[in-house]
């Protein structure tokens, strides 16, 4: 067999990736619970008609569908096969894919289990979905999503409390964060002064390019699309304006032409301010970003974009609020609001940034080294005393010069070695080495389990 | 849409059913860790190639494919097509599959990383596989296997290592065990002594079945298989005896012919026992099973089972030595073993014998309680110092009657609310309710950090 090798768009994660990778997922599980958010889990795959027509035509083509087990074909029409028509053999062949996000399956999650929830339902989800992406740097096949959702309110309080979950996640993890937000219902008060309401989703869809193609871009896409020159205009004079949040919305409401849509979202943008002042953000700043649009469409309130402020790295954790996500499932009206980290680009970003511990490492015990058979299975014995006590400690495996023990001993990075050889036996003894400074001393056996380990 | 659902073999799991599997994953990583053991992920799909060909004819079946996406059948020949060649199809339309198992992704991964690699290398791995098996009870089509396994090291501590770590995990989870050993070197010492070791694999395979189908049933598929009699006998005398370790050994010893692997698998058991018994065992016990024979074709030293003894369940564990399960990816030689914890079938054992703690919930925290916006607003600010001191609380989301606000308490089973009122508010206190004897008193604002929350 050839060298193996891996998907494209997947990894491998080493000892050292997967500690750090947990210390992130810790923190945030730490924060969720905190903030009273109940841990969940949904089934890799779905049934294929649960995600599909939920994530636009481009998410569709996105979507990785199993193959049914079995004779997958006994249902396809000849006329198919041989015309070699694709969604028609598709629709017979694959009635399952893999989830890819975790937003549509809590939907689903949320009626199927509508009688054993009490609303609001806060939950928290941190599995990985898959898409079939071209992959590129920050994007992955295979990645992690970590969102927490609330579900069954509309209170504006739960958009400032996602917030603060932001804020407290990231500020331990010392990322100096920008939270952006924006509200759906301001760019249809836009499109509504532009005159342009009826293309309120081709409109978005532009915006929500900006960062790629610049306001230019933007401009050309919507002259391309027959948006008329003075529509543009009044499209992109708000992301022209640079200032804090107050400011921004003072010049919104000249801006704007008088309508309910833009009253309520900036009452909403407001109330959520004001719920945030009211508790405070640790390290992170809340921005208004009205250029901010989000691609999905299921978004009907507050938009989240967070990017981190030392480093051009595109969005770190999104999120917003959506009306009516269950009411496909048949469960109407139940308005819902969530955010979700990209654990994986949080990663990228703390190590570029060089914001992980060296203590977070996946190698810092105790490795117990020997001479023979009778000082090895002196070393099994002690290493089995000294897991009692908690302690993390492995006795090497093969009988080897003390030489190569000590070799691998560094090599793997532990922080302690204990020799055991014929004299330590006999004094029921053992020889401990620090590493760092490769300082030893002699301790009792029986004294080993209060050893302080530092 | 109709009602939605999820796959046939599928589950979602609610916040106490996460709580409780987050318990058993706990308790395997934190004693993984004492033991040395470094945690690596795989992705959940692999090349179609790295898989086939592992799991004998039957596991081949039972691999979830993923269909390739774009313009799949480009490459498929229309011959294949018109002929439903359902091999040939396949393999044009599927380059990928989701994980079977942990342990042949370990083996390519220890390949294509044997140069970061220290050997002897330890790794454990908790991760869901997929197998498109036929639902039944503790059966799943998709589950999470926890494994732990060492490789590049023959030393036979290493398989008392693993024994003892079973028994680690397997006492704090209060499971009283049977640990069930043998070892293929025995099993083709007995098909040696019956004078049928051309046909070892027949013969494991009819064993194999042995609790399933009994003696008589395993008897009657050595005929069928045209085994002749006196082999018969041969093979299945040891499997009625009754003993203990040393005993059981004895016997075997008298039973087999004199022969080489016959020997080598004696020294085998007779050096792990050794080892196991310097350490000890906590709760579970040490057990020879010689008719235990194990699947999977790659083992070819000890071979382990592992029983809850207070319960009828079949199998919560299993593992083994193979000494060239790199081979296949062109690393030949390298010997490795491992086991297997099956996190599902522990829970639904640990379930069925009440052996969870009522503490293990996903819900035991404080809710805050409030009478309008103001007091809303002040109980959004507790909860946010709250949080800043460690402690896990919500506040009721929207506005309504406190009877509602208790009731959903009492629904959620918080322990501890808090209820502020305008009076709380004025005096800048907060009522507390411990909901379970509903006793109440009121606290300082600012002496709240300190509460004893028991």
């Amino acid at each position: 067999m050839n060298q193996p090798s891996i998907p494209k768009g997947t990894r491998d994660f080493s000892p050292n990736e997967m500690a750090r990778r947990n210390f992130i997922f810790e923190v945030m599980r730490k924060h969720f619970e905190r903030f009273g958010y109940a841990p969940i889990e949904t089934p890799s795959f779905e049934n294929i008609s649960t995600l599909t027509g939920k994530y636009g035509d481009e998410g569709d083509q996105l979507i990785f569908k199993i193959l049914d087990n079995g004779d997958y074909l006994k249902d396809v029409p000849t006329e198919s096969l041989t015309g070699r028509n694709l969604n028609e053999i598709t629709s017979h062949i694959a009635s399952r894919a893999l989830r890819y996000d975790l937003t549509v399956p809590f939907a689903r999650f949320v009626v199927m289990h509508r009688n054993e929830i009490q609303f609001p339902f806060r939950r928290y989800q941190i599995q990985p979905v898959w898409r079939a992406d071209r992959p590129q740097r920050g994007r992955y096949r295979e990645f992690f999503q970590c969102d927490a959702d609330i579900i069954g309110t509309q209170n504006l309080m739960c958009e400032a409390e996602l917030i603060l979950l932001f804020d407290a996640v990231l500020s331990e993890l010392r990322i100096h964060a920008d939270i952006r937000m924006n509200n759906r219902k301001i760019l249809q008060a836009i499109a509504l002064t532009a005159g342009v309401e009826d293309r309120f989703m081709e409109m978005t869809i532009a915006i929500d390019k900006l960062d790629k193609i610049g306001p230019t871009g933007v401009a050309a896409e919507l002259s391309s699309r027959g948006f008329h020159e003075e529509a543009q205009t009044k499209i992109m004079e708000p992301f022209t304006w640079t200032d804090d949040f107050d400011g921004m919305l003072y010049k919104l409401e000249k801006h704007l032409i008088s309508c309910e849509v833009g009253e309520t979202g900036m009452n909403e943008l407001r109330e959520v301010k004001k719920w945030v002042d009211h508790a405070g953000l640790s390290t992170s700043q809340l921005v208004l970003d009205l250029t901010l649009a989000r691609g999905l469409n299921y978004y009907t309130g507050a938009i989240f974009e967070v990017r981190a402020r030392d480093i051009e790295f595109g969005s770190i954790c999104g999120g917003g609020r959506y009306d009516n996500l269950t009411g496909v499932f048949g469960l109407p009206n139940v308005s819902g609001v969530g955010i979700s980290f990209g654990a994986d680009r949080i990663y990228d970003v703390m190590l570029s940034l060089g914001l992980f511990d060296d203590s977070v490492t996946g190698h810092s015990h105790i490795l117990l080294l020997h001479t023979d058979e009778q000082t090895q299975l002196a070393c099994f014995q002690i290493a089995a005393m000294l897991r009692k006590h908690g302690v993390s400690v492995e006795v090497y495996a093969d009988q080897a010069k003390l030489k190569k023990q000590l070799k691998f001993a560094n090599d793997r990075g532990f922080r302690w070695v204990g020799i055991m050889g014929e004299e330590e036996l006999l004094s029921r003894q053992i020889t401990l080495r620090r590493m760092k400074d490769g300082s030893q001393h002699r301790c009792a056996i029986d004294e080993l389990a209060q050893f302080p380990w530092t």
